[in-house]
């Protein structure tokens, strides 16, 4: 009996898993979906993304139900727990940056001049490259609890966030030097913060791996803001 | 047994209503001073709220094991399991706005000149006393488990939005007439979006004690998206 329980608790324990790895190919698909529409004004692509987004949110709320019953289901062990609770925050982390990449569709929709500057084009391109392939490893370091992947994403946080602040000082400078440019800069200098910020994302599951595996938080400080540095300061907003 | 059992379970239920209120305490107390970091320029209040957040992040960490282990202590029945997933999802919510205060703060260390605009600092401040005053409301709504006001929170979400449109025009228009603006404006295009995102996680929450109360989503439409007007898309980014 206690076996047939154990073993119904690792079933529910796979499903909400795989419903994770699901939610996660969702957002790669959004992330993907967006920086095309963004790249080529494909509005219809930006639509399709904004609309996508509810099948996200419906994901997260199907895994949330999901891992609350379960724990009311079999009160697992404080082992298990952290099982759970760690697949509630990840699915979290993953709705918000479902949320980041239909921001940047909206943003698509919102450039009505056909002004575009390529170089700052093929800089969120090359950010965005990043920051989805942060979120595959760290999808990756989940399914397989292999936390020296997930110390790997967490630790290449960084470089997304020095492309961003060198991204943002460009745009500056562009803006400065054309005055027809503003517009067009003001939406990718938040394009460019939505894209840092679903790094972001993949740090925190990053995190979150390592404690579902290791039981206690990384040991190490995150890579994060210094207060005397005004230059690392801008590298977590 | 059974009377002390449910007791034991409304005095978690309690407790879990406490800290959320208590978090909620919080992040009134860092927007008001994110607010006032940034309008006096006071980098020493600035830095406090940076520090401060990591109290937030507790205070959440400790609500999600809390809301866990009642779950797994009390197998609650449905209606009961909703109080706690309402739970979760407001401490996420509340999270993030200590978060957005935060990055407020953090933008307030990075203003390296002198260089001000008066009247877009008092448009800031307006649009952060509402949201302020919806966090407040929303939290009250919380606690006395009052639909209504909930759904009046839910309503005026769009004041807000609307301030942040226009000071979105208002910011480019300065940087369009003094290139030397461009950098303060730059930073306050990004304040301006914390504050307007402030106000999104207070109808967040509000979604959040309708269902908690009623059982089911908010039967309307949220004020949101429409695909077909690009000065509402805005709205929601």
């Amino acid at each position: 009996m206690v076996e047939h329980t154990m073993r119904a608790f690792d079933s529910d324990l796979q499903e909400l898993a795989k419903r994770i790895l699901d939610m996660g190919q969702s957002d790669l698909q959004q992330i993907d979906d967006a920086i095309e529409a963004l790249l080529k004004r494909d509005t219809v692509l930006a639509r399709r993304v904004v609309e996508s987004d509810d099948l996200i949110d419906t994901q997260q709320r199907d895994i949330e139900e999901n891992a609350i019953a379960t724990i009311a289901r079999r009160q697992p062990m404080a082992v298990d727990l952290r099982e759970i609770a760690g697949a509630l925050r990840i699915s979290n982390d993953l709705e918000r940056t479902g949320d980041l990449a239909e921001n940047i569709a909206k943003r698509v929709l919102l450039l009505t001049s056909e002004f575009c500057i390529d170089e700052v084009m093929l800089q969120l391109q090359r950010m965005a490259q990043l920051a989805r392939v942060q979120l595959e490893q760290v999808l990756h370091s989940y399914q397989h609890r292999d936390v020296a992947v997930a110390l790997e994403v967490w630790r290449k946080d960084r470089e997304i966030d020095a492309l961003d602040n060198s991204l943002f000082r460009e745009l500056l400078t562009y803006m400065m030097e054309n005055p027809r440019s503003i517009t067009f800069c003001a939406h990718m200098l938040f394009c460019a913060k939505n894209i840092e910020r679903i790094g972001d994302h993949a740090t925190n599951i990053a995190e979150t791996v390592y404690y579902i595996v290791e039981g206690h938080p990384v040991p190490e400080e995150r890579p994060k803001a210094d207060l005397t540095s005004k230059e690392r300061m801008r590298e977590t907003l």
